[in-house]
């Protein structure tokens, strides 16, 4: 069969596409779903909420192939664990994490041992682990107790930690902050982003330091976090004994990376600040309805924040707010902000339907 | 605020991306979630079990923004609604047409109605469309009912239809045929790809043959198309009149494109054949655990059919198989193929967690 001579333009995956930045060799086992590469969209509908000029673009992550930011992680944390000649990996995740390393060490070959609080998470938070072939383990224990058991078992055993403290899951997320310059043509004026355990606003730092550094880019953004008030650890400068807030994905009391979350934001002279759940909500119906982007409920985070804070927004700004996840990642948070009860249904006739649709 | 010169590459959908094949003009108002560009991904897994030099890649339509090969279509539709001046669209659909009309028409600015048969679809089916603010309605009726119904409204109310028989449907999903070309470097030998409506099937042979009528590839793929053996209509010749499969999205007994499907299976020198629900999750497993991907259960028959064929495809062939929606679209379908049921929580100790895991 022969082979034509179009010009091969396949995005290949986010480790070959920025391998000059990536601890890796011609030797590395590359391990890829083709991850990266997500759509930047316009979203005029928040930009006329602030007025004067302002851009704002959505960076929608759960476009990524399991759903969340949490691929362009995994796909340098699977791919070292190969080469390292690891043949299982392991974590403590209620949610995406999991999800991810379940899909990578898949396609690797790896087994993969997932361990999680009893209670905690819902069937269907667990069913993408499931599909991917993951062995799942729930413990009488809190999420605590059981990254304190992974971080044993990988410490005395030939199974790679991939919890965010594997440090190759930084250098994969950094690369968020590349291709929001490549795809924009320079860097943003800020950076907006949901903070829960402060490793992707960790790493978008890293990724637009170093392209500065490297002379891609003659400037960094600011970098605006912000954390649901019933979670906002940062903000209050103390840990959250008890967080709270529907934003599931950022309920988080005491973040893994809260230094490098300091430091971001100093470096940066960016902004902290905490968004009530019922702003969330609101930034998730303007999404949803408005922009045709619906997130899980942490990632309308970065849109509350702006919209709340937007006096401090500059003139003329362009604004990049990442959303983190996929809202098919939770349905039940879609039909509730809806509003729509139990639907009731109408005879199979014209003129009822046009009646029950308002269209007389 | 000053703007760097770094080169932009953002992807910038699909109708920008192929323009110049499409029904639209300077003035067209373009509505975009950035949609296509969606992954091709090789699939040793695959390849292993055909051997004989054949590659296989898998094209996961499930990366579009509201999860299927929908948006392709709906993005065209949506426009030239807004061209039209219409400001309001409706369909019937039980599942990925309603999320994908919802979205656009959200973003367009447009009223959105979906009427549905009601008991028939699941609520979290419905979740997208009820989150971008879409009107829904069920009727004491079947699809073909809810079909006839928007069908007649769309006729006398200044309201859009986008169900298929829209045919500007048809012109953006084509794009994926182009895609594929491209992103290869050359048309496949073969495209595999499920088979219910037709409509997808069709689409992609209208994109390879435009791609070499204007010379862009020298030759067209065979195209392979796949039914459930309960709801296998073209290949048995005759309509089915109680389809039955798992795979929800195939399920349909007499295709609105049955024709164009069968004129692209004889000019491409095709073939269409069956595959059974135990051939479909067969696949499902194989690519959720070995390639890295989960699609909704109508995904895999690609995959199903190319290995139950296999005997029919020539050495060293290149073959694309699509995959056409996302896996979270059927969360259930995951968890039930792992064959994994209730699990029993163990102590928060290392080492009952170790004898759970097998690692002792």
């Amino acid at each position: 069969m022969q082979t034509t001579t179009l010009s091969a333009n396949r995005w290949p995956g986010l480790i070959e596409r920025y391998r000059a930045f990536l601890p890796v060799t011609a030797e590395t086992p590359v391990i890829t779903l083709m991850e990266g590469n997500t759509p930047l969209v316009p979203a005029p509908a928040v930009e006329r909420l602030i007025g004067r000029g302002v851009k704002v673009f959505v960076k929608t992550e759960g476009a990524n192939p399991t759903g969340s930011f949490k691929d362009r992680g995994m796909t340098m944390a699977i791919t070292k664990a190969v080469e390292a000649g690891s043949e299982a990996v392991i974590c403590a995740s209620t949610g995406n994490t999991s999800a991810s390393m379940a899909a990578y060490a898949g396609r690797a070959g790896l087994r993969s041992y997932l361990v999680f609080p009893h209670g905690y998470v819902a069937a269907g938070k667990l069913a993408q682990a499931l599909a991917h072939g993951s062995n799942l383990l729930p413990i009488s224990g809190n999420f605590d107790a059981a990254l304190a058991i992974v971080r044993e078992i990988s410490a005395t055993l030939p199974i790679t930690l991939v919890n965010s403290v594997n440090p190759f899951r930084l250098e994969g997320q950094k690369t968020a902050g590349f291709e929001v310059c490549d795809q924009l043509g320079g860097p943003p004026d800020i950076l907006a982003i949901p903070v829960g355990n402060a490793g992707n606003i960790s790493a978008y730092w890293k990724g637009f330091s170093e392209y500065k550094a490297k002379g891609f880019v003659d400037r960094t953004p600011q970098m605006w976090g912000f954390q649901a008030d019933g979670a906002a650890p940062i903000v209050r400068g103390e840990p959250v004994e008890n967080p709270q807030t529907i934003a599931t994905a950022i309920r988080i009391g005491k973040p893994t990376s809260w230094h490098l979350a300091t430091a971001a934001l100093a470096e940066s002279q960016g902004r902290i600040e905490a968004v009530t759940d019922g702003e969330i909500l609101e930034a998730y119906k303007l999404l949803a309805r408005e922009v045709g982007v619906v997130g899980d409920p942490a990632s309308p985070a970065s849109v509350a924040g702006i919209t709340k804070f937007a006096a401090f927004i500059p003139d003329g700004s362009t604004i990049v707010c990442v959303t983190t996840g996929h809202g098919l990642k939770d349905p039940d948070t879609a039909v509730k902000t809806s509003g729509v009860g139990e639907l009731t249904p109408v005879a199979a006739d014209l003129d009822a339907v046009k009646r029950a649709l308002g269209l007389n």
